[in-house]
């Protein structure tokens, strides 16, 4: 029913190459880590796309992420597994933010978060290319798009948390048909397993940006914020930052979309939100440095952002410096406090990692980063009904007197 | 950015009537249920409508709910009041359901379910009429909607829950910034308290069918489907059937429809689904009566069509007569077994009311109700995120010996 997933587009991959070094990988063919141990990008033909596609054939699709075909990776038609990806709606937020604050609301995707961008992409590209067994370290809501996804097509999946995640992503994970496994470390300590089974050859490893398709499958992100706000990019974007794929992919999208000719040279400025009980970013982005050393103790209520150590470093740091923007961290109180007042009064509940966005911006705004009538959007990047919320517990007796007045 | 609900639309409401006897209520004035003490149906100037816009002109714009403005009762673009109120997707379950099966998956919309569609419209028009206090009944996630859109645009609520109803519920409606309460009782006990207020003056009664807007945004869900199904409807629908609104709501949209000349005389067969342990429209529909007699000692797993007396009752059971479908019960085991199977096969966590469906179709199959070719859509009212999975605990040790091959 839906033309996006059931008609063939034409692609335009022409190869990849390694974000650190520039050296050339081919495509089509199953690929880690660059030589250098480094996330590989996807490179279009974007000459050849431009005149195959305008930006008008795309808006007159239907506006899931599908419409995006000749921009992502997927050659045949067939390998698309859907769960019916959505484009996520912009619902502002004036009580709780202000005038200019805007939630990207990920939470609509399938699997109730962002990470359905990523796996939706990187499993049609593990099918394509033969995968039949895939390995995953996760804080949660990658393990349960990967085995939603996967399930979907016969892939066999193998998922690793760490201690601290919620019951509730361990328990979707396993219901999605992974296998799923607690170990007791940080989502490191997880990617490191992962990467011994992988070295033996027992799976393929899809720890975050170590294969190349998930950043592709992020990049709409950016694509979508072009389309909604009508092709003229918003002021500023407030990004929580585990692993940075995100971030990273909407940068990626951004210049593409750029040389297509479709969006002008102006950029948001970027701000990477991290905890302030694990903020690796933060802390070399302050220091000037390039890449980020392992955060030791990483403790925040926001576990998808518990990220000590981030393969693409650099990528979101360049991202980040080129845009103008920041890396910043807030407190757990923040991050709570921002969830319970974006709930209470403007009725949206907020993930942990969204309520750290919230939190960002409203100090943002205090500091004179950013003007509060500026288009701003804050992601956020799963469902908060994932998440525990304070208990409510009044109880009325229907055969004793009830005081209704009091209610 | 979003046309729908910035740009004004003219709007067509003549009257509303009652659904028992026809007698006719003037529109823009606060009603609750007729004086027979049936729902009131809201009514349109469908030949002015039908001049005004075509159905070309509402699929060209962004495709939320309130692309369908002229076919909604609110009058005053400044009392929409939105949490991003997308176009569910349509999700294919080749596998636990089979070739013709296709979930509508509402767990999207804000708060996590279809209840979002009914309480979008109900506080807008409140908003409209001036109402500033607001006291509802509800197994969940009614609340939730209710509590989040009241609280945007700052009408004060009280909810009322049964003792059953689960924790997560109860909590989103708090955070919500409602006041909630359990009551020792079944949904219809916190009505009759709910009742008592509205009685005493102290709030209005956003019981299910008690006021009239709901089910004009339950409505849109039998128009998405026309339109997502390129104007011809389905040959089969399955609905978790409790108060019955969004049954109801479909069956007058498929009849505004027609009458507009956007869709032909074809009708889907309805399939109103019940729980084995809450069965009055079963009950009913068997024993050949217009109306369903109370279901004492309701239980089920499905919380959200745990109803044991439906207001709408008759218009349920007509609706489902006169399209040729059938109201059919499904016990727990099934629905739980139907739940697992969707998730682990097809990759989509229903809620236990989508497992309800699921469970009905199959057997719907096996008894020879429906043809497993036939486009049957089965409804998935909520994200099966808010409720119980069984738990998965397998950990292991970073520091000792780690079998991979076997994980």
């Amino acid at each position: 029913m839906n033309e996006n997933i059931h008609a063939d587009r034409p692609t335009f991959v022409t190869h990849l190459e390694c974000s650190l070094t520039g050296e050339r990988y081919e495509a089509d063919r199953l690929h880690g880590l660059s030589k250098a141990g480094r996330p590989l990008l996807v490179r279009y033909d974007l000459e050849a796309l431009g005149q195959a596609v305008s930006r008008d054939a795309i808006a007159a699709r239907p506006t899931d992420l599908w419409r995006w075909r000749e921009l992502l990776p997927v050659r045949r038609t067939a390998n698309i597994v859907s769960l019916g990806e959505i484009e996520t709606p912009l619902v502002p937020i004036p009580l709780s933010g202000g005038p200019g604050a805007i939630v990207k609301d990920e939470g609509r995707l399938p699997t109730g978060s962002f990470k359905a961008r990523g796996l939706v992409m990187a499993v049609a590209m593990a099918r394509e290319l033969g995968v039949t067994r895939i390995a995953m370290p996760t804080n949660g809501n990658a393990g349960a798009a990967l085995a939603a996804y996967a399930a979907r097509c016969g892939i066999e999946t193998i998922v690793l948390c760490p201690e601290e995640t919620p019951e509730v992503n361990v328990r979707e994970i396993a219901a999605q048909g992974a296998r799923v496994y607690r170990v007791n470390g940080q989502i490191d300590d997880c990617g490191a397993i992962v990467g011994r089974g992988a070295a033996e050859g027992l799976w393929f490893d899809f720890s975050t940006l170590k294969e190349p398709y998930r950043i592709e499958g992020k990049k709409t992100m950016g694509l979508e914020l072009a389309a909604q706000f009508g092709w003229e990019l918003p002021d500023a974007i407030f990004y929580p930052t585990g692993g940075g794929t995100g971030l990273i992919g909407m940068w990626k999208a951004f210049d593409e979309l750029e040389r297509l000719g479709w969006i002008g040279s102006k950029r948001p400025r970027m701000y990477a939100v991290q905890a302030a009980g694990c903020a690796p970013i933060v802390r070399a982005y302050e220091a000037g440095e390039e890449h980020a050393e392992r955060w030791d103790n990483a403790a925040t209520v926001a576990a998808g952002i518990r990220v000590p150590r981030a393969v693409g470093d650099f990528l979101i740091l360049r991202a980040v410096r080129e845009s103008g923007g920041r890396a910043l961290a807030v407190g757990d109180p923040a991050i709570l406090a921002a969830v319970d007042d974006a709930a209470r009064r403007d009725g949206l509940l907020l993930c942990p990692e969204g309520g750290a966005t919230l939190a960002a911006y409203r100090q943002a705004i205090v500091d004179g980063l950013v003007d509060p009538e500026e288009r701003t959007v804050l992601f956020n990047c799963a469902t908060g009904l994932k998440y525990p919320m304070p208990p409510a517990t009044d109880t009325l007796d229907r055969h004793g007197a009830i005081d209704l007045a009091s209610l």
